[in-house]
């Protein structure tokens, strides 16, 4: 059985692990621990665990547990003290306290929801982002550089504080995969804090595995403003070096041109400039169902299909 | 197979049931829905939810899942927002209101904990427990009542607010079974508060079923001071009647003296008072291990023994 593992974070990493779970293929997670915002962030600073929202998202993509249960894991609490904490993140948090390890937790949260597959935080160091701007100013944390206007005029640098080494399931995921999917989402804040940690990005450049990396859809404003994919694939060349990634798989559906006037406060389309054999280019949009200027919820239009996705993942997957 | 129906709450059915697991019988467990202190009673006010604290530690005693899970369902959250909440109340809450069910999120957590046997909350309405003393002051809910120390002077009224009705299963289970178990537990806070629910006493008094009633071993302080095994089968005889109770199981091993002296701020020791066949005298104290006056966590010591106290549960349903 081939064996995909993917590297990421949020709601991007989501879209492939729910997709490529039909296949007949071993897949492992291997995910960011930079998040720091929301219900994570209040488990971070009020408890001192790991933060566990990329990872329940993970968890619940790769669950073959009951609807129910999958809706319990995204349950957020509305009211009192415990207002905006999912309860995924709570049975996380509490298994770590429970068994003095945030790997212990995801391997009992793994069982109890039946998931194919494995997940694996990059690393079990407590860590936070941070960046430097080209105007000097530190934005600190994951929270403050996903909501930061300004990283689109250049940044000097970006790290994890303290320099943590990576969890060693993490690397041997890496070592013995046949490919690896890197992205889709936030570039700084979901798919470059996985190459930011101790030899990762060192067993991504040895290891066999084809590396296939997912662009993005659109461009957040502010962030990656008007990127195409070559800026994608030079800001990756940073961290990975050059000639590493082998496929490149970029959508060339064309979403509504209402839609995209709906998003132009966030961003813009991604557009591909590079044309080289390693480039794919597919249909990769989800159905749009609702496109009434009323009813419409933005974060469910212009996004990936996993079904899609996972279809032309499994296309290289099958030729190599 | 026998079929035990315990009514009850809290620690004292805990022990109860703990017991009985073990043993070849169907075991349910009608459960009190009056507590509201603590995490239990933030969760009733801030979410709207029923009281889950009585119920998960009936489930977990009657859970064969691993150590760990019994663990996490008692695991308290120790620091911020989350402080005090009970993680196993937290999944009940989250799993109400995500099925809009309490008995379906105790039948799923029932599932996910390999129970033996079934939880029943009394009623599945919102109920508060009050009284009113014969100094006509009004105590307002379970945790009130529980910290008065007035009680023992007399009462006039004890009620639900409002007069709630039997759940359905509740009344099944007390009409099918072989014995019921009244007991231990506090009086007015754990046991009473199922009889004040419409339709239980009737059942109670109708049902073929022989009734065991297990007198506490110690008296609290302002609620039952110096009561005798006939004060406490006075008091339940104002809600169920008279010639109820078939069996009256009374401990009738001495604590160390040093033990009671411990105790005296707390409360006293129940003597017995009634000499009638229907009165079993037994060992029934727990094993004390730590009797240093350092080191003594008074509340793991002078309690029932759940085994000593299903063994004599099981010699009368063995008779029946």
């Amino acid at each position: 059985m081939k064996k995909i593992v993917t590297v990421g974070g949020g709601t991007g990493n989501f879209t492939v692990l729910r997709g490529l779970k039909n296949y007949d293929v071993d897949i492992s997670a291997v995910v960011s621990m930079a998040d720091d915002g929301g219900s994570t962030g209040i488990l971070r600073d009020e408890l001192g665990v790991l933060p566990p929202g990329d990872v329940r998202q993970c968890l619940v993509a790769l669950s073959d547990s009951s609807r129910l249960m999958r809706s319990l894991m995204n349950y957020r609490f509305e009211n009192g003290g415990l207002e905006g904490h999912s309860f995924g993140n709570l049975l996380l948090s509490a298994l770590e306290k429970v068994t003095g390890s945030f790997e212990k937790a995801v391997e009992e949260v793994s069982r109890i929801l039946y998931i194919k597959g494995k997940v694996i935080p990059v690393t079990t160091h407590q860590v936070r982002l941070k960046m430097i701007l080209d105007n000097r100013k530190i934005l600190e944390g994951e929270k403050e550089i996903y909501l930061s206007q300004e990283i689109d005029q250049g940044y000097k640098s970006i790290y994890l504080e303290p320099y943590p080494k990576a969890n060693p399931h993490a690397i041997d995921e890496i070592m013995n995969a046949d490919m690896i999917v890197l992205g889709p989402g936030g570039l700084h804040t979901s798919l470059i804090p996985n190459l930011l940690v101790e030899g990762i990005c060192e067993a991504i450049c040895e290891t066999q595995a084809k590396k296939t990396f997912v662009v993005n859809l659109m461009n957040r404003k502010g962030q990656t403003t008007f990127y195409k994919v070559s800026d994608y694939i030079k800001e990756l060349v940073r961290f990975i070096g050059k000639d590493v990634l082998d496929y490149i798989l970029v959508n060339d559906q064309h979403p509504p041109k209402e839609l995209i006037e709906v998003y132009a406060e966030e961003g813009d389309l991604v557009t591909n400039d590079v044309y080289e054999d390693r480039v794919r280019l597919a249909h990769l949009l989800g159905e749009v169902e609702v496109i009434t200027k009323t009813n419409l919820l933005k974060r469910n239009l212009i996004r990936h299909d996993s079904k899609k996705l996972a279809q032309e993942l499994m296309k290289i997957v099958n030729h190599l």
